[in-house]
């Protein structure tokens, strides 16, 4: 499981390494493409090697130009040649000149703050009807002329507190290809942002992230059941995009689609053609062990005499969605359908890596191992637990195995040093050892399961993907070293 | 064309005339078996004959309740019971307990203003970063950790004036089936603010209102052409809600669906098997004069010679979403798709009513009537036209002309007077002389002409009709008298 799978899996599918490719990139060009097939190929072609071609990419006042007439042009006015014109203006930038460009739209596109500090006065000028939501009615205030005033100013202030912006978002999601764009857009700031912290830029983003979460509600969203039926325009996206497990070949994607196998993507009517997100199902048995069962086990088992939908991948194709969890409603759905089309299923589960694990016992091993120094040179008789912060991670018979099994390697180390050094190393020999596998089971097992229910950072599991399924309902039924190659990967069955 | 058309061709349906029948209107009825069906029949069946079957109804409080709960859960915990149970328990009060329990919700689910006061203190507390938006580059504080900070205030200010109902309208929105209640929450609603203004509850449903729009933008809607293949349960609904022109029967219902005819609808996956709105549209050789000739038209013409498409029929299906303009982006897809596909059709214009012409005319009429009875008391000898607020709406050649046909009836009487003793009686009896009708037509044209161009409130055009297409971007072609009935219909040409 490498990191890219992780994040893509976590739906924030990875920014190009060189943001200056971001002109390159398949999403922006497919884009391009589409506006300019819309325009009867009067358009000027996409960038083709981004930087290089200066000559090929409008001028960055152009662009600006447009972007001002979207935004300021009166509402009757005939919009769509101008959101076109915007749209393609911005693919043929420079990544230089679209960072300018949103920073543009973040500073000088902002709210009126004359405005708001005008309705503030005047709001603050009226007597409240009833300070607290609870009091209104004993308020006295009742006067109906008065009330509607009341509620005039403070709907007016409430407006006046959105940021000039929201008027080219809101157009462009209306506009036929907008929402894509507007989806581009925001993997354009999320790569900017990953660079460095710009305040007006971030606010943009959570205003953009809020805007694009109320306008992909469930409500908007199609579930379709995508089979080997589909299109190979649709089905060539499902290879594209899998990246937990990637899709080896035709007949990989053919068993993913047929029997015992379900797969469910997301649409949306202004992104034809390609799911929002999309998750696969394996109907089985009894739930897997590993993933080799899932994606090896031939011949599939009669779906009749399945008992367990595991969901073993999902992922997110669009980057500028990061964050938008669309994937706790689309679990929902498929496990209502699944429920209902058949009710011998009974158990939902899930097979995911636990990719925070790793980093989170490495670093807590290294801080115990130095604040244990600190305390041996200190006071070298002094009772260890008697430190604040100084913990053993394991319990006794953990670490009397651990030391046991380690041999002439562990002489005069605790047990937590032991684990540190033979942790460390990213060759990962002690799993080569039977004797240290089954010396360091029991402990690591109980660590993970300590990592996953009780580490929190404000009220959320720490690690990422444990908090998705968490937050979604699931409970956390078994963890397990699945993966030698790489074996902090671990399971967690929910639902 | 009655009064109740025309509020439908204005997408606002009318509202039940006794709102004490809310419960049983069709609407509420199907969401009530949809609700039940989907609870497995557990549900308590829809009250049959509203007030009357009180045991049958959830007593207010348990509903009061269950929106209560739907509210404060926190997010993780599972709402879709909870939300099923508010549908149900709504749908299930009485009309007078509805209107106690959205005035509950206007009330007491408004905004914390305790804490927009606190936010406000700590917004003005701070420096702002340029007052007005261009000023944010010279403003000189660009230490990212304040900006941060005041980003985050302004956040939290806007954030806070939200009301707490938005949770139930965001939730709903999420939940299958919820956007249907909403629609319904919403046409209860208007019923009670018809007869009595509540501000809160006017402040309340121009939140929802607005909302609505955004769910309901053209990205989340899907265009589809409804032919005689559709499913019956969809015809059905056509038939059921077209009110401008009532389809009469099968046959022509399959004439408007078939050659030279289009019917198209605009469908939310969120309400599956009914288009919110609906328009038809007929494929012609030249623009028709009167609706008689689009649908009577027999045989009908080959599409290949059609050069104009008329729309002769908008209807919305859903009160609840009144006031929110679906048709202008409905209108504007059609053409796109009927421009594509038929090249060869240039024309694009609406045959439509005038509803507001008549009563403009006869108070204009009368108004100015009286200001010359004054006239002739105050100052019997001075010229009219030195009168303020006088005006002849006549021209001379129009005046003389009515005089001179109109006869012994007109003795003593100036042409507006003479006017608008004719046009009063409802009996029109006018229309039946050609004499009459060939005076009046001048001037009732030019009149006309003046009313939908002319006569503005608050920018938009007077007559609800002509600013609804006026805006959508269509120009005024001609005017005619096209029913004899109802004289005052007229037509609007446009695109």
């Amino acid at each position: 499981m490498n990191k890219k799978a992780l994040a893509i899996l976590m739906r924030a599918r990875m920014r190009p390494n060189d943001p200056s490719k971001l002109a390159l990139s398949p999403l922006s060009n497919e884009v391009n493409q589409m506006l300019s097939n819309s325009q009867g190929n009067q358009a000027p072609h996409a960038t083709e090697d981004g930087n290089e071609k200066l000559n090929k990419q409008r001028s960055f006042e152009v662009v600006r130009d447009s972007m001002h007439s979207a935004i300021s042009m009166n509402k009757t006015e005939v919009l769509d040649a101008v959101l076109n014109d915007f749209s393609e203006g911005y693919f043929s930038l420079s990544f230089e000149n679209r960072r300018k460009l949103l920073l543009t739209l973040a500073k000088e596109y902002d709210l009126n703050r004359t405005q708001v500090r005008e309705l503030i006065k005047q709001y603050l000028g009226l007597q409240l009807p009833g300070v607290s939501g609870n009091e209104a009615q004993s308020g006295g205030v009742e006067d109906e002329g008065f009330l509607s005033t009341f509620y005039r100013i403070e709907r007016n202030l409430r407006h006046s507190l959105k940021p000039v912006y929201e008027v080219l978002f809101e157009r462009l999601n209306t506009h036929p290809g907008g929402l894509k764009v507007l989806t581009i857009l925001r993997a354009d700031i999320l790569s900017i942002l990953a660079e460095e912290n710009i305040s007006s830029l971030r606010a943009l983003d959570s205003y953009l992230k809020e805007k694009l979460s109320t306008w992909l509600s469930p409500a908007a969203l199609e579930l379709h059941q995508i089979t080997w039926d589909d299109p190979a325009s649709l089905l060539e996206k499902i290879v594209a995009y899998e990246a937990v497990h990637p899709i080896s070949n035709l007949i990989d994607l053919k068993r993913r689609l047929g029997v015992g196998r379900r797969c469910f993507g997301y649409f949306h009517s202004a992104i034809p053609g390609e799911p929002l997100i999309f998750i696969e199902v394996a109907l089985l048995k009894a739930v897997a062990q590993t993933i080799q069962e899932v994606l090896w086990d031939h011949p599939p088992i009669l779906e009749s005499e399945a008992t367990c939908a595991l969901f073993y991948s999902i992922s997110s194709t669009q980057p500028g969605l990061a964050g938008i969890n669309l994937g706790k409603f689309l679990i929902k759905r498929v496990i209502t359908l699944v429920k209902r089309d058949m009710p011998h299923i009974s158990v939902f589960a899930t097979l995911s890596p636990i990719p925070g694990f790793m980093q989170w016992l490495l670093s807590k091993l290294a801080s115990q191992s130095k604040l244990g120094e600190a305390e041996d040179i200190s006071c070298s008789s002094a009772d260890r637990s008697g430190l604040t912060f100084y913990e053993n991670l394991l319990e006794p018979e953990e670490e009397r195995g651990l030391i046991e099994s380690s041999g002439d390697f562990a002489a005069g180390k605790n047990g937590m040093e032991i684990m540190l050094n033979l942790l460390t190393p990213t060759s990962h020999d002690w799993t080569n050892s039977s004797k240290l596998l089954s010396a360091f089971k029991p402990a690591l097992m109980r660590l993970c399961a300590r990592y996953l229910l009780q580490e929190k950072k404000r009220g959320k599991a720490l690690d990422s993907v444990a908090n998705f399924h968490l937050q979604n309902g699931a409970v956390c039924n078994a963890v397990s070293i699945i993966d030698q190659q790489s074996p902090f990967g671990g399971r967690i069955n929910s639902f």
